[in-house]
């Protein structure tokens, strides 16, 4: 009999054990293609994030605190510390939630964690294989994490990916670095301690620093913990533990069932556009709509969109001023997909967000709990009587209708062509494919910086 | 008619224009005088936690991630960057926390504010007036913050100094650089992205990451704003701001009603023992008992405490097995100062706590959610039968038996002395208490270091 995963300190050990004695060879094919996918992901969404004025802000606010620089940027010419490098290479590619997205929980599993990695290879050489078994190891915690708290820890405010997203980073590290079970459990009190963002943030430069942090706290948790620095028996579960304090109720269960049997970074999908991933299935339906060329976007009286809940809870915002904030606006949205006939960052930056003022729809949303996140129905009303129902089943990017590799390949192309990236962008797609034969995962980075 | 604080945003205006808007002359004598208690104390605090093993390991991970060295340490020789001193200062002031204490919330509220001041202050010429208001501007939010969330956000399990320090710190350090009201707001939208700290750390070293990040991340908080990366318009009140989501009910009426005209930071008091506050009054009746020579330390069989349900949430910690947790267990604290008569840090040290295993008294916790944190009615019963009651109404360095000036005073030159600090305690205790006539705030800095 395995003691009750409530029972507090249970899952940091099993979690612990885990991350320290699950070998590169138990990590399914399946799995690990799954993780060279995320870090192509990561790295387009990084190119895409990489110009963004709150990374260039941070860069300037932040770099006299960087150490000598042992690491680089995606996208750009700065070398900075790893602290830094893992911040900013987190939050440049989370920034237009371009990155992935773990269907259960919405979080964004590699930003967090790949830049914390690679950061850390660059000061010591590791193999390719132990990066990206080391990524497998801190996403699927991150994952399981967010499992176990969701959905109550979302609902009540919490910005899941950089709560969880730091939990991943350091166990991600301590995976790398070949931390023993106790010190991966001071790790994950490291983490606790720092654990940390708000969906109040979103649209604005704040919810950046969350997910860098996240990044950054995790990495040193890890560094820390190696050292020495010690944390609780049970950060997680103890009766103050993270899991208690930020979710109820915690359902250890999803956190520990299964470990290195099913696993959750498996499912990681990645976004054809630069949006909240609840829009997906709108925008899709806006392209197709306007693909049949049915509708004058400044014709249109009324939507309604029969959605999950999520739709609703994270995109009704009819006044978005921003760019950034127009990421997570059903109302902007339908404006400019019906408008351009594009969604790509340009759809979502100030400029057109100025465009659609004015000319935004009113929707009703109507909650649909039980409906897959990836579907939407949708009606639209013209101000000339015409109506047009739409219903999209699996939105482009989601689990049953997944981008291929050429797809994310090509998403990675056109992030670094649209940066004015003057790299071999296609050496680096073949590093990424290749990652687990590299002798020295550092390669990545000195491919994806100027 | 003012809009009522509890509608989203009001509260951060109120907040930003008492920041942005208060001058020296408006904060009285003893509200100045109290804060210049305040950094007195937390140098002393400083120089006690300077040396321990987690600011040495922490320093030692953390300085390949430090800037050029512009910044100094209380105790110490190193120089590092003002982010990096920020962390150590504020985490070394607190580890035995033996800092301030604010009564009504148990916050620490020096530790997050002062050390992320003077980190900045030896980057710039920045008067000791300026500081110093700065300083009082910054802990009133902090306290005022702690107020408004008490007491579900402490007993929830948030390490209240950590999470309400880091809007002091952004706040105070906005003070000093004459942020204006738009980007003070957004300095508070950047520390509620990184609000953490849990009381299932305390004992542990992690504790000092929470406490550590409050100071630099308010430090960030507010260097980022000035250079205009934004955040939401209710980053504590918004329906998912922080307020929301750490705490329920927020009342906000305690965070805003009263400012500039009532001062929570001038009920600030300053601790004679290195423990848990709540615990004062324990050590005081067993100093009591002992100096009388009533018991025999190994012969007691039944301690009863009849105090605030907080002695017990906090202190019923029979199973302690270092120095840190020591601090907040209510069996060792008995223990040891009826076996050593002294209640100082050597008594709450590894070595103290080895000495008291399997000698701690059992006790009994009788909660009184009306009584006062410094009060406690302790029940000792003997092996051989005696029983001694005692009763203490105001413990030692409680609201109504405050140390002194000189007491506080001693209190740094004791604890310097203890740490072998070779510097002018004299002219540092001097520099403070003429702190608001300094050209240079820099002083404090630079007389406290090695």
């Amino acid at each position: 009999m395995s003691a009750s995963p409530e029972a507090p300190g249970v899952a940091e050990q099993a979690l612990a054990e885990f991350v320290a004695a699950t070998p590169w060879e138990a990590i399914p094919e399946a799995v690990r293609h799954q993780a060279r996918r995320s870090i192509l992901n990561i790295l387009a969404t990084g190119f895409a994030g990489a110009g963004e004025a709150a990374i260039d802000t941070a860069l300037r606010v932040m770099r006299p605190f960087s150490g000598p620089p042992t690491a680089r940027l995606v996208g750009r010419p700065e070398r900075v510390d790893a602290a830094l490098a893992a911040f900013l290479n987190a939050a440049a590619a989370n920034i237009h939630d371009f990155d992935d997205t773990h269907p259960p929980t919405i979080i964004h599993p590699t930003a967090p964690v790949a830049p914390a990695l690679f950061a850390v290879a660059e000061g010591r050489m590791s193999p390719g294989r132990d990066l990206l078994r080391a990524f497998v190891l801190g996403a699927e915690v991150e994952c399981r994490l967010g499992n176990a708290l969701s959905p109550g820890h979302y609902a009540r405010g919490w910005h899941i990916t950089s709560t969880c997203g730091g939990f991943g980073a350091a166990l991600g590290v301590g995976a790398l670095l070949g931390l023993d079970r106790r010190r991966l459990v001071w790790a994950i009190g490291n983490a606790a301690a720092q654990a940390a963002g708000l969906v109040e943030t979103l649209g604005t430069m704040a919810k950046s620093l969350s997910v860098g942090n996240a990044a950054r706290g995790g990495l040193l948790a890890a560094l820390l913990a190696q050292e020495g620095f010690d944390g609780p028996a049970a950060p997680l579960s103890g009766v103050r533990g993270f899991a208690r304090v930020y979710a109820e109720p915690p359902g250890f269960a999803a956190l520990v069932d299964g470990l290195g049997s099913r696993w959750e970074i498996g499912r990681n999908t990645y976004k054809p556009y630069p949006v909240g991933v609840v829009l997906n299935p709108v925008i899709d339906a806006c392209l197709r709509l306007r693909a049949e060329g049915r509708v004058a976007w400044d014709g249109v009286d009324h939507v309604t969109l029969r959605g999950n809940p999520l739709l609703r809870q994270r995109t009704d915002r009819p006044e978005v001023t921003t760019g950034r904030e127009s990421q997570v606006s059903a109302q902007h949205a339908i404006a400019i997909v019906l408008k351009t006939g594009a969604a790509d960052p340009a759809a979502f930056s100030d400029r057109a967000v100025a465009e659609t003022r004015g000319h935004r729809p009113t929707i009703t949303f109507v909650d649909e709990p039980g409906r897959d996140i990836a579907s939407v129905e949708m009606t639209v009303r013209m101000r000339d009587g015409a109506r047009h129902d739409l219903s999209i089943a699996a939105a482009r990017g989601t689990p049953n209708n997944p981008l291929s590799d050429d797809e994310i390949a090509d998403k990675l192309r056109t992030q670094a062509r649209a940066s004015g990236f003057p790299g071999d962008v296609e050496a680096l797609i073949a590093a990424v494919w290749t990652l687990d034969t590299q002798p020295d995962a550092a390669l990545i980075p000195r491919l994806a910086a100027r």
